[in-house]
């Protein structure tokens, strides 16, 4: 069995075919996935994390791109909130991502890179994957499945569509369905890379130059709706970029702009564009009630998991209301659930920023 | 005099230069306006209307690209809440813009386009030129000054650099200098923009194509902005455009993906894709106190007029906070202010949609 170092990058291939939602079913699936901490012998002291939508397996080790620390460094670690000393932890790159986890970037049919022949995914289809892998590594029964955002609704399409395969679900700073409002900004992210030529109808594997300034555009526009409207004016406010006075032309003369400017290139430097199509995709799709019925407690009546749920009073991605939508379920088949509203200013990318509050809550939970 | 019927399309050429607030002086300012109602021999019934971003001054005739009605066809007119019959109404399109009125589209040195050789505007700049418009108009004081959004901000402009120049100034959904947030959304549609790269550095014009696709995305990506989550929700939820299931592909399966790109496609039919950079850069500009020495009060010490600020409780562009902050500065100067928070589902752009009682508000303010 892997007992594996942090730095030790792990990837394994399904060796079943992956059926999806759509009906199609995807053979050769590569699942790339980092590990921290011995799993017991028993197997029971394992936790799998589910990353967002920008993230991946790389959750406490260096990303081996940007060479920057795991993206919750802070909570995964010996003595941390989610203690590797008692935990074996697990990250897995998602299908459709881009960090080794088959995806648009994979070589598909006929030996090319997949690019938009590549199907689409749903959530669910992320998550049976995932549990594919666990099968693969003998976890009948995880201690927790644990994410934010995108990642939390991996955690509860798990807890629904899998009911007997975790003890613990924590699910932050997320919701049960994407709004209006939600796929209108996904759209817009989409429709910034398509609409740059290099995109090349997602076929740009190979050709030099790909559809950075698209993916760019997407990441501004999405970036915005991570942050909370008074931490952008606490944190930038009006404030001008290393200059004196604004300059009456199009440079960067604001800090936010600044900012905005290098969070979309820095994203496009380490993201594929098709991935970014696929997951965003996945994201609108994901209707957890629709999925059950139309009934969102449908969704939870076989699950035999405790559930515990958190937001923050600044996130206006997946407001406390999404979170409330999804208590308000379990309460309505019984099942045992903690919900918090943490005050945080930095909205929706709270879960990922220093807020001891949500330390205690995670490593209360676990137990 | 002109008076005029609504259809009756106008331009007039400023007498002199206009002085710029970057230094610069612009020449030959041509100012395309439309005018609805007589004025009045002692011309004392003249009321300015400023339009928004994307508007312009068919505030209530054909727009001649489109062939819809005016902008606030609902709002002006005989008998309507600012009644033509009464009032001489005046609309001017902006210098920046691309409706006549002197922007980059227009002839510039050397025979060419001015493209991105056109100097960098400010609101204060529109004022100055609408207001030398006046002055050619031989209107020396307007009943009243109307804007909502960017007209707001021109409104709230003139009562504090031209405070003999109007009695009454009505400042909707607006506020007194761009957030982080809003300077943030702007920059995101001003890279979509420059990302095309039919854009080419702004010299497009006779290209055959110019950069419709970044003006789209840009057009998208602001327009969520102007709609408030509950109302796309309650508009759009998640229903499905013209299928009973999902595709599994890009095409726009959701009603709001339809609707969104419907608006960026319509907005690039008829608007420059410079004169948006250069509005959108005069907005971010805006800071109505740094121009007045860093307290907003200033800004208002030496106006005669009386004010009237609307918010809208669903607006999260220009939110209740920032016309509040307005009236605070105004009360600090003891001027006349009446303030009104509306309830109106559609977010920002409610001052547009029915809203009953924003005309009560209207026609009782003007008297």
């Amino acid at each position: 069995m892997a007992t594996a170092s942090a730095l030790d990058a792990k990837s394994l291939v399904l060796p079943d075919p992956l059926p999806l939602d759509s009906g199609q079913v995807l053979p050769n699936v590569r699942l790339a996935y980092e590990t921290y901490g011995e799993l017991a012998p028993d197997k029971s002291n394992a936790i799998l994390i589910f990353h967002a939508l920008s993230g991946d397996q790389h959750v406490a080790s260096l990303h081996p791109i940007t060479g920057k620390p795991g993206w919750w460094d802070r909570m995964v670690g010996p003595g941390k909130p989610i203690d590797t000393d008692r935990f074996h932890v697990i990250c897995v790159n998602v299908i459709g991502g881009c960090m080794g986890s088959t995806g648009p970037a994979s070589e598909g049919p006929g030996g090319r890179p997949w690019g938009m022949r590549f199907p689409v995914i749903t959530i669910r289809d992320m998550v049976r994957a995932q549990v594919a892998l666990l099968d693969a590594l003998g976890i009948a029964r995880l201690h927790a499945v644990i994410g934010g955002s995108m990642g939390g609704m991996l955690a509860l399409s798990l807890a629904a569509n899998f009911p007997g395969r975790t003890e613990r679900v924590l699910a932050i700073a997320t919701t049960a369905r994407h709004s209006a409002q939600n796929i209108a900004f996904h759209e817009v992210g989409r429709q910034a890379v398509m609409a740059d030529p290099n995109w090349r109808e997602g076929d740009y594997y190979g050709a030099g130059k790909g559809p950075e300034k698209g993916l760019a555009v997407a990441r501004m526009a999405a970036h915005i709706t991570y942050l909370s409207e008074a931490g952008l004016t606490d944190k930038f406010g009006r404030r001008l970029q290393d200059r004196a006075a604004k300059s009456f032309g199009f440079d960067a003369d604001f800090q936010i702009e600044s900012y905005l400017r290098h969070q979309g290139i820095a994203f496009s430097d380490r993201f594929d564009a098709n991935a970014y199509l696929y997951i965003t995709r996945a994201m609108d799709y994901f209707d957890l009630a629709e999925e059950h019925g139309g009934r969102l407690a449908d969704a939870f009546a076989r699950s035999t998991a405790r559930f515990c749920l958190v937001s923050f009073d600044t996130d206006w991605l997946y407001p406390t209301a999404e979170s409330k939508h999804v208590v308000h379920a379990l309460n309505a088949v019984a099942a045992p659930v903690s919900f918090v509203e943490l005050s945080a200013p930095y909205g929706h990318d709270s879960f990922l920023l220093e807020c001891p509050p949500l330390d205690r809550v995670i490593k209360g939970f676990l137990g």
